[in-house]
């Protein structure tokens, strides 16, 4: 007999915030593959990497052997300030949906960069100061990043440079203001400061941008201050490790009350969010310890997982990055327009791949339209209005709470509320006023058949 | 010797959310003063509240003598989900500050409401919804109240109609369509829907409307249906009631660490902020209990009760509704424009008016460049990006932990933060660029020799 209701939320305490990140890595059976220098075909070493990212974070990059990798105090002390973040009962939305399923959200929305991205940014910018670095760059599309970022680097006192693609800062002024009140500074991308923007702007003078351009920007910014680094925000092996926070505290907080998820369900992008929520689940699993399904979602109009190709690829547009071995619809590939920015990416972080190659992960895709209709359903039901990425994890939890409600199964569900939809309410207008466009390509548009391993 | 530090967030568990409402009223010594009916200067009777506000609201609104409202199991369940807020201990900000003082603040901003409105809202929701009505109305401004609303509405599948400002509602479309994402209906005002909408647009077609206009017009579609009533979301003793969770969260969170404030900071517009988290901490002072200053916060350009008259007004520009007996800066005052939207009031909850005007309490204002310089310093320090109404708290408290810094007193200051600023991007731009404007009304400008009592 239960004594105890499940209450809403299961708060963590602050000493509860992990003193290590899992390294996931470390207990897969096979690992992710390396990372390739695009010249040789070489694994990159740790040499190279260290020209672009700071030492500690290229050791991580690198580690496939330690299990846990201490947290310093120094980053518990700032995730302090706003985690553990909250795991909620979504007792509203069972309710409405009358399923016997008991569903739960990990809520990574309370913080001002709207997302879960500061659990990243806080810690590469206290490895970047610890180095004696003097400053940053980065780009950003839809902001998230870009504003975790500038949170971190103002808790840091590092200055910033984010590139942010053209259209984006156009179309977003507000997320431009936000990370400037963190004392960012901000270029829209291609711009005149950089030799590869100026090239741009020559064949192009009225382009709107893209990510792989900014990308470039920063980069070469970066490359040309030797107290300067480049900061990524999704896709890298370190990024994985530092959002492992968010399982080990979700693991935490449901064990208090003897639950274990069946399913743990994340939207993935470039797999920071779900590859963070999922660690310490896909462990047991490996393990042989406890089992849960894990289902990856992304959108119909750029599906990486349930579509794309197993191989060695470039990360960015630009193919100026090292090649990583991923999921990915060709570095080429420019997903139709979509209101989740942070869902259109052409491929999938290493880590993520590697699982779901070996079957230890599923992953589905649904239209966007379908997505924003289980948005507004989850916010009448549980006051929380989330961000459009967000809403594709949502999506699922539903369907597979629907599908409990057929079977009578009293399932555990899991999933990661990444964040909020404040800076979406366009996307919401055009779903609400029926002018939201669904887009998935065809297989001719797709064009995999021609896509080879770089 | 303290044993334990004081963590960064003081969460209480969800059953140490508070059984009762404080009614604040039952142990002031002399009462605020009642409203009254501006045609026979009678006090305003149950049954003529009864016409425009819920049953069981008006027995709140009227209660001088019963301490301890019950909340109803059905509300409480509801705050579970995002309450209780966070009480959280500045450290960043005192660090940056160099004061011996400690700052914590009660922060309301974690739902997606974005400020305290959401404590009400239910409340309201859900006596109309027991009372068998089948629809509310009311006016909003910059938002945040209307927003508030429509989660609450959607939560009990009440209908609701709100009135926005035109020009909000032209310039904030992000505000409107997040009420219509919970089922909001939203029009701007003046509108053809009402009469005196009508009348109003005959006279001037172009005009961009007020919270005057838009009250008139709530007001009169809740009375043309007996299924229909109007809801206000500050100023009224009930909204100040239902507020005191604020303050009894705060009271039973500090007293966990051996923590009282010496010093209580609120801003004011209406008053429902301030009065819900003065009320414990106000009752002590006037038992002769333990002792705090509470400060009251207002924008130099709508000072009310920093230079106000304490008279009968009426509470609305378009006269009509009930006359109060309030710090008023006359109801024909329109405030100069100011990005603190949800502090553009020409008068004060007569609770609070009735405390300052006997010397419970103290009043400051501040000009906006000013807030938002601190605004900025506590967003750099705390992470969390402020509303503009919430930041003139934030002015007070760093004002009173730099007085601190000086006299080497290790006070305790609390304040409240009443809501995030997502919605106020262009008010930070302006203050970024240079741009905003301070307005202090002259003498001249304020006209108060000519203000008298209705």
């Amino acid at each position: 007999m239960k004594m105890t209701k499940v209450p809403y939320k299961i708060n963590l305490s602050e000493e509860e915030i992990p003193k290590y990140y899992y390294n996931l890595r470390a207990d897969m059976i096979e690992k992710p593959e390396p990372l390739l220098n695009p010249a040789t075909r070489e694994e990159m070493t740790k040499s190279e990497l260290e020209k672009v990212f700071c030492s500690e974070l290229v050791d991580q990059e690198l580690d496939n052997s330690n299990k846990f990798i201490p947290i310093p105090e120094e980053i518990r002390e700032l995730y302090k300030i706003y985690r553990p973040s909250p795991m909620i009962r979504a007792y509203n939305l069972e309710k409405k949906l009358e399923t016997p399923a008991k569903i739960y959200y990990k809520f990574e929305g309370n913080n001002t960069s709207g997302s879960h991205k500061l659990n990243s940014a806080i810690a590469q910018i206290y490895y970047a100061k610890k180095q004696g670095l003097k400053k940053v760059t980065t780009e950003t599309g839809a902001g998230q990043w870009g504003t975790a970022l500038a949170i971190a680097c103002s808790l840091f006192d590092m200055e910033l440079e984010v590139f942010m693609v053209k259209s984006s800062y156009e179309q977003k002024p507000f997320r431009k203001n936000i990370m400037k009140v963190f004392g960012g500074n901000v270029t829209p991308s291609p711009s005149d400061t950089t030799k590869v923007g100026r090239e741009i702007l020559k064949i192009n003078p009225n382009t709107s941008g893209s990510l792989g351009c900014a990308i470039s920007e920063a980069v070469e910014v970066a490359s040309m201050d030797p107290n300067s680094r480049y900061v990524l925000g999704s896709v890298l092996n370190q990024v994985v490790l530092h959002q492992s926070i968010i399982g080990l505290e979700s693991k935490i907080a449901l064990e208090k009350y003897g639950e274990y998820p069946d399913i743990v369900i994340g939207c993935a992008g470039g797999g920071s969010n779900l590859g963070g929520l999922m660690a310490p689940f896909v462990g047991e699993n490996i393990k042989g310890g406890r089992s849960s399904r894990i289902i990856a979602v992304e959108p119909s109009s750029c599906p990486s997982l349930t579509r794309g190709k197993y191989i060695y690829d470039y990360c960015d547009t630009g193919k100026i990055t090292p090649l990583a071995k991923m999921y990915t619809l060709g570095s080429g590939f420019i997903p139709a327009a979509n209101h989740s920015g942070g869902l259109r990416y052409h491929g999938m972080s290493p880590i993520i791949s590697k699982l779901y190659h070996d079957g230890y992960m599923e992953a589905k895709s649904y239209t966007q339209s379908s997505v924003f209709e289980a948005a507004i359903l989850f916010a009448k039901s549980e006051t929380i209005l989330p961000a459009p990425e967000s809403a594709h994890a949502i999506k699922a939890a539903i369907d597979e709470a629907l599908k409990c409600k057929e079977s009578k199964e009293e399932k555990t569900i899991l999933f990661g509320l990444t964040g909020t939809g404040y800076f979406d309410m366009l996307a919401y207008e055009s779903y609400l006023e029926g002018t939201m466009i669904d887009h998935v390509p065809t297989d001719e548009e797709l064009n995999l058949a021609n896509l080879s391993e770089i």
